[in-house]
């Protein structure tokens, strides 16, 4: 142990949202958001909670929904290349493409789960800011100091299985920096840095669930130092220093 | 929601366990978990806990420390490609390789942090094994039957941080399967496989952190229903059905 961390181990705890019902267009995410956790035994939140929230809500909300003829796949087809900047790999039905927001993602994250039959959900424009949005409004309305992640499920190459990661953030870091950082044996670390907000989103995942239908979730426990602003910026790495596109 | 489904949400909480000492090559490293959770303010542990165990100190208590010249470091590039079957990408002094265990990652998971300069610590030869071995010893010594999941610290292509996964699994399922259930909106989910094991390793990181030594973090209030006999080959994508290699 180092002086500057903390004897006493940390305790993360995270736990769904409950009582948001079904999202519409120019519905006021933050303020729904802000009646539920005033609601046992989502509330009340503190001060460096995480509020993380699935895209899908976001999109809604957003008006990120899009008439789709539910018959002809192709239309949704359509819409994946539109999304994109970039067609990384194609084989059969599955494209993995870049968005526009630098994101490598199947569909340019176009879901089509958890939506009406004819309708596909759209990424949010700017993701970052649906989280500053949010978090300003708990801010506003509640007067305590949130990190907002907005997440949505990837897949990813080498292994089978999605994980929940983040696709905006605000007031809380994407990525935290340990170069620097003694190691256990005192050793400086050469080079650690860690996708915090990924992390976060995925131990979400865990209380939510694909099929359950909370939408939102709050962490808490994580790393105080953590807390400051943040943008997607930090985590979405440039095609020059990538070797795989 | 569904009928198989709680209205309670899940309440997920996790801890580091401290008191683990250094990790010396043939220490019983399941002996030593069990009498740290026998200490407050780790334990006890419960029926259906999950044992994030780091891999560093799996590789120390098995022995897969190997001495390297620490101003040579082509002797580490060596044990690389020893422990590799394919280099995947190789830019200046990164190699992405995939191990004899199907694991895609930089170096073939050899690692020089947190080990005594001039060692390397090689990837466990049997990671789900390593993960059976503690799990049974802790159902013979306290009684309870807990997952155990072997963390393991990877990069990945298109964005930037590193986040904790699985590379080896004992007791809760690696991926859970969810294509079949009915969505929030009743609709059968056509592919949703989610990748459980890794994002409970990344939960555990959020309170073990790269730098506070702290080896071992249980992970409480997983899905009950994830409980059961698991393996690796559950996560790893085999060659012929990847894009990326």
């Amino acid at each position: 142990m180092t002086d500057n961390l903390s004897a006493t181990p940390m305790r993360l705890s995270a736990w769904g949202v409950t009582g948001i019902g079904e999202i519409r267009p120019n519905d006021q995410l933050g303020d729904i958001i802000v009646d539920a956790c005033r609601i046992a035994p989502n509330g009340p939140l503190l001060d460096n909670d995480v509020l993380v929230v699935t895209q899908k809500i976001v999109s809604k909300a957003e008006g990120r929904m899009v008439a789709i003829d539910a018959d002809d796949p192709l239309s949704h087809k359509a819409l994946v290349e539109e999304e994109s900047v970039r067609i990384v790999r194609r084989r059969g039905d599955l494209i993995i493409t870049e968005t526009k927001h630098g994101f490598v993602c199947a569909n340019s994250g176009i879901d089509l789960s958890n939506v009406e039959r004819g309708w596909a959900a759209l990424l949010p424009i700017d993701s970052d800011r649906s989280a500053r949005r949010i978090r300003d409004i708990v801010r506003a309305k509640l007067g305590v100091s949130v990190g907002v992640i907005i997440s949505d499920t990837f897949g990813r190459p080498w292994r089978k299985g999605l994980t929940d990661v983040a696709i905006g953030v605000a007031g809380v870091a994407a990525v935290v920096d340990l170069r620097g950082t003694p190691d256990a044996l005192g050793r400086v670390m050469q080079v650690t840095e860690v996708c915090a907000a990924d992390e976060i989103a995925s131990a979400a995942e865990l209380v939510m669930g694909k099929a359950s239908g909370v939408p939102v979730a709050v962490v808490r426990g994580v790393d105080p130092s953590w807390f400051r602003e943040s943008s997607m910026q930090e985590i979405v790495r440039p095609p020059q220093e990538d070797l795989f596109r």
